[in-house]
């Protein structure tokens, strides 16, 4: 009995970030939105009928990209403040624009390009933090994008919000408003340990318990961070945390650039998911993350790209390639990470550093259909002795050829489907030409 | 009256690499080969007409790269010995393949492949160190590439030479046969100090200054290196080779990463070029170079990719990007290096270091018309504040849409123009096959 399903993708080879192993002549069902099976090319026939199938011979399939950590709406930032001191990057440039420009129609834009550039960079979920996450959420749902989004809390007072409870309702809100959708999910996002009181965490560990809750928090991402919390309670921000009694496996934490062994041992004892985001780092001088500390005490790392004002790249397979290049580098080490290891990374990981690894993250049966294919046919990616090397060392995103999120495509052979990119671009003038002046 | 030229490009940007501006509304005029002038838009039409002439709205023209340490033909290697420790690279693959496989054809083979993959990333002009340089230089001449090739002597065996005097023969009657060729000029190119005695140094130390030559060398590229050195001769290796009395201006010693402050003296003091090898140097795990201590001391340094076996691509607007990440995490500085400074170092150094700069590495009058043009519509590179930024931190070689080298016409929206790349392609496979197999 020929069963009739949605969708046969039919790739050269698939690497489902279960194990370490490429497939061949191998193809991959997709029903309702979901992974039905990956079954052997020679078999399926007797099996399925496809409404849609695609041969894609050149093809390498893998379970679409999580950029665990950005902040989406900055991408209108991008480039406007390159090359600064950290402080002149906050003070001259991002504060000032951030005070002026920030506000609904800022969120809608800024998220919009930043969404139709991440589909074409092969990235089908990410996790966000800023303001207006509404707004970010109705542009995602619009387009079909998958997000968690964070229901951000400052102690001080910004254009979206004047006081921590007011964060809090107004997250909280947005939160009850897209609880039926199923791209959308979200997490309580505290800024940061400078930039959130011992008070608030406690409160928002309170909801994180209560409503089974991811967190999602800036943590160890500066020196001067970490100085000024020695400073001034004697302790490391993650030790502070983990005095007050907030960590926990809830809690994925972006950047952990330095750390002490102690402040390591505790992101272990904890389960603590860190997203390691490795161009902001360097971009913005903050340094270079233990990574291999963080690996020899089993610490799940997620990849992240932070926002377009900090890296003016929303692209994972790039950060994987910086990844890769940069461990070797500072351990003195060649054979330190592999491309497999790093593409499990920035999917499995990624899916578990946002609550999703049940549904997202790997090529399994049952989980959404968030799939992406990379044509590897140029000359540059020849010859191919082992695929997964040839996408990170040799390859960028400008070979993602097609996306689908749940099944649906989103990319086809490089063009967008739910995006007017001609608009998009035509609205993008009148940004640039606003915030130059600033 | 009005002149009649070849050829007039009008980009929305140039830049000239002279200074650090970015000119608008200005057009290139091209004859001959030869840059004639850059000239505003507005008069251009009462002063020339253009056999061929380009508008190109959304691009950036700047001089095309010079890539200026490779190993083009080793490209055939590309992805064959990855995550491996250095020893293991070496011993268990690169020399077995190389002794089984290097030949005539092996570096005519890979040499074009290494040379279609340059074009298609921008680059105009390569440095190359490899056995057999007649061939490499007869696959660029075909194609209308411009190439410097080492004559390459190293002290013991290969298939390519017997002895010291044999490499030094055959380097010597290869630059014979190509002395009136203008695309390509040669170095003379004692591999490292480590596998190149005293005697030979000194014996190529005399060539060059007789014969005017430059000296291309490998130089403190791994701390391994240093050891042996100080262990054999109480000397690094850079120390050696001063006390022995062969630095000079015309050295151009590629990668460079460990150096103590005497070494980076020597370096200064000797007006010595340094080749900067970003990926390479991270990919094998031999570290990081001290670029700061450098700028510090006004050394030259122009950017490599070295060969495709241990930086599986040719591409250096790729290494310009890891240049300015890198060099900004490791100095815990954000404002360290900038887009402008890094093109300058792949334009005018990297010809300064060939002894090319008075006919390569800027947009200026009576310079080799060496352009490329890189397409910076897609949405990816919006907004867009500084296109100098745009470039390096958002952009990638997938954006160069044209290229020329002597103002002829290598590469034209992307596609090759003197490479038949299916047939090309077609050949790889055997190729592939057979290294597989070691």
């Amino acid at each position: 009995m020929i069963k009739q399903v949605d969708l046969i993708i039919t790739p050269r080879w698939i690497f489902s970030a279960i194990d370490s192993v490429v497939l061949e002549k191998t193809s991959i069902v997709v029903d309702n939105g979901n992974i039905l099976e990956l079954i052997p090319n020679e078999i399926i026939e007797q099996k399925y009928a496809a409404k849609a199938s695609f041969n894609l011979a050149d093809h390498l399939l893998l379970p679409g990209l999580i950029n665990a950590h950005t902040h989406a709406a900055m991408s209108l930032f991008k480039g406007y403040a390159d090359d600064l001191t950290l402080q002149s990057w906050l003070m001259d440039r991002i504060w000032p624009a951030e005070k002026k420009y920030v506000d609904e129609k800022f969120v809608t834009e800024g998220s919009k390009l930043a969404i139709a550039e991440m589909i074409q960079s092969g990235i089908t979920t990410f996790n966000d933090m800023y303001f207006y996450p509404q707004q970010t959420a109705e542009v995602a749902v619009k387009i079909g994008m998958r997000a968690n989004l964070g229901m951000v809390l400052l102690e001080f007072p910004t254009n979206y919000a004047s006081d921590p409870d007011d964060y809090l309702t107004k997250g909280l809100a947005f939160r009850d408003l897209f609880r039926e959708e199923g791209l959308i999910s979200t997490s309580l996002a505290p800024h940061a340990p400078y930039s959130v009181s011992d008070e608030s965490f406690l409160k928002i560990n309170t909801y994180a318990q209560e409503l089974d809750l991811k967190i999602h928090v800036h943590l160890h991402e500066t020196r001067t961070e970490i100085e000024d919390s020695l400073k001034q309670y004697g302790l490391t921000p993650i030790q502070r945390l983990d005095a007050l009694g907030v960590l926990g496996p809830h809690i994925s934490a972006a950047h952990c650039v330095h750390l002490t062994n102690t402040d390591l041992d505790i992101l272990a004892k904890n389960n603590m998911c860190v997203i390691y985001n490795p161009t902001s780092n360097l971009k913005l001088g903050s340094g270079i993350a233990n990574i291999k500390g963080m690996i020899e005490r089993d610490i799940c790392i997620a990849i992240g790209t932070d926002g377009s004002a900090s890296n003016n790249r929303l692209d994972i397979l790039n950060e994987l390639n910086i990844a890769l290049l940069i461990n070797k580098g500072v351990n003195h080490q060649a054979d330190f990470m592999n491309p497999a290891q790093l593409i499990k990374m920035a999917t499995l990981n990624g899916a578990k550093s946002i609550g999703m690894e049940g549904r997202l993250g790997s090529l399994e049966k049952g989980k959404c259909a968030d799939l992406i294919a990379v044509n590897m046919s140029s000359l540059e990616m020849k010859p191919i002795y082992d695929p997964l090397s040839s996408l990170l060392y040799s390859g960028n995103r400008s070979m993602v050829s097609h996306v689908w999120i749940g099944g649906n495509m989103q990319m086809k052979e490089r063009a967008l489907i739910n995006i007017d990119v001609d608009e998009l671009l035509n609205g993008l003038g009148a940004w640039q030409q606003k915030i130059s002046q600033i």
